[in-house]
């Protein structure tokens, strides 16, 4: 390490107290956080992991990588239909850290945090083995006993997906092969609008309100629509049947898609859309529709649940896609 | 990766579920885990971040690694008087892996869930992009406003430790340097007991009842007796006394010490010792000690508090020892 970095009780004082605004947090000066409870209230606890060069790239700017890091874990919460309130955060450093990269890290969270209403509460930081690894375990709160899981949706039920889907894996894949995009005819807001969409999620927050108010059950799609669209028929034992043609689809996709119909594959077996797909019973249809149109959350209807086995089917024109090639992204 | 070995969903069935014993963990079937809340307590959140050769020998057996990842979190909470609950588990898996060790790994868990009566709540498998890490969120709870901090402990008090010290940290450098156990004349039941204490951390779970009834503040030790009774002096604005003569010591530690008088002072700023350190009102210590003897927990009176500036002092035959030059373990 350079002599003029601080070490850990230093890096933690400079750059990490700032940001523990939560009085039970204690100014991450002991051993743990200390909160109260809430009484009428269920918690929610989730943990995602994220390594350098596996889920983001290592030059991927640092404010970007310390949203990316908490937004995924507050997309879980927001499927949950729970509130997020404060984070714990495993940091392992790699050797080559430097104090202007661990800045703007920290000014990623901070300025997450106002956005998110969440606060550090403690965590963690080491010397990483090997590369930059950032694991953020979220907690939320959600009215008792109304925590919205996959395994609640019933034949019947309506499925709805909020924002566009296959953003982000085009934007994985235009960034991993720049030369895609002339192939693509793409301009360059539309790959710049992509990209954007791999290195910062938006997790959907404001969605959890009316998740919790009015669906069966929910996930967010980090494993790609097909993946979690899957977990959630097993989870429920429900067929889904979806028709391809009304999935929601930004501008820069449908430009791509023009091009290379093929593109469409890729978008709906890719990962890190964080967009929540929720079943919905069909006569509450209209009230989610309403409270997210007045939370500011696009939501489209892309198919039902019927009696079934599990399975998630897709329909283009009235006939059935074999996907049984396509896998979700594989996280691992 | 190995075409026989399972996928992460598979992995997270097989080896992971079944130590999801609390419904709350929902088998780990989804996004989150959702836990009802504890009335009339409040919650205590700690995580800690180990890597492959920082933390722990890449080599040891996983059983271990397990243990000590989820025992340092547990430690901690007993510091703050809690009773833990439950954790979520982030795994960073080197490419490596095989399902022996995963195996192995999981029944580590399992031993001790049994032990200290806890559960896994959730958490993220991914694969690591260098060494194993392993990252672990623990959940404890208190009676609400019990949890004692580092920051309470006042004039007068006196000072506790449980246990012994500097049998994990001379255990590390036996490891370390094989040929120090003929210098210091070691028997071997010695060596294998001093590297035990380093391998397998033995959290003071049972004492936490006792620390959060009678102590003003207490702190766990992780980074030596000499760092982290400077942590509670510091932040309690009190100076310590401790004479060296009255430090409880392990009769392996003792038998090195009385070949190398020097082995002491590796023995106070050494890390790893997992004991708990209070500071207990003098006329609440008869009781504490009392309820540790109860407990099945030892426990030596080291010092006493005195108004001051936050120092940490050591005597050793009156004389004040310099240990300026000193630092704690480096966890990072």
């Amino acid at each position: 390490m350079a002599a003029e970095r601080p070490g850990e009780f230093e890096l933690i004082a400079r750059y990490l107290a700032p940001l523990a605004t939560d009085p039970g947090s204690l100014a991450l000066t002991d051993d743990a956080a200390v909160l109260p409870s809430w009484p009428g209230h269920d918690l929610v606890l989730t943990k995602d992991m994220l390594a350098a060069d596996v889920h983001f790239f290592a030059e991927d700017p640092a404010a970007a990588i310390a949203a990316k890091a908490l937004r995924v874990n507050l997309s879980d919460l927001a499927a949950k239909g729970a509130t997020p309130k404060g984070y714990l955060l495993g940091l392992g450093l790699p050797a080559d850290w430097t104090e202007g990269w661990m800045n703007e890290f920290a000014l990623g969270l901070k300025a997450d945090q106002e956005t998110y209403a969440c606060a550090l509460y403690g965590g963690d930081t080491i010397r990483s083995p090997g590369k930059l690894l950032v694991s953020i375990t979220a907690i939320g709160i959600v009215p008792e006993g109304r925590a919205v899981r996959r395994s609640g949706a019933m034949p019947g039920d309506q499925l709805f997906l909020t924002g566009t889907v296959g953003d982000a894996s085009l934007g994985l894949k235009l960034r991993q092969n720049p030369a895609m995009a002339a192939e693509l005819g793409l301009a360059d807001a539309d790959v710049s609008h992509l990209q954007n969409r791999y290195l910062l999620p938006r997790p959907r927050v404001k969605a959890a309100e009316a998740v919790r108010t009015y669906a069966n059950a929910a996930i967010d799609l980090s494993d790609g629509l097909v993946a979690d669209l899957s977990h959630l028929c097993e989870a429920s034992g429900v067929d889904a049947m979806v028709n391809i043609e009304t999935l929601p689809i930004s501008k820069a996709v449908w430009n791509a898609l023009v091009k290379d119909p093929s593109v469409l594959s890729g978008c709906i077996t890719g990962g890190d859309d964080y967009e929540i797909l929720a079943a919905v019973p069909a006569e509450q249809a209209p009230s989610y529709q309403a409270a997210l149109k007045k939370a500011g959350v696009p939501v489209t209807r892309i198919g039902a649940l019927a009696e079934g086995e599990g399975k998630a089917r897709f329909l283009s024109k009235g006939e059935e896609l074999d996907l049984s090639a396509a896998g979700g992204f594989a996280h691992f």
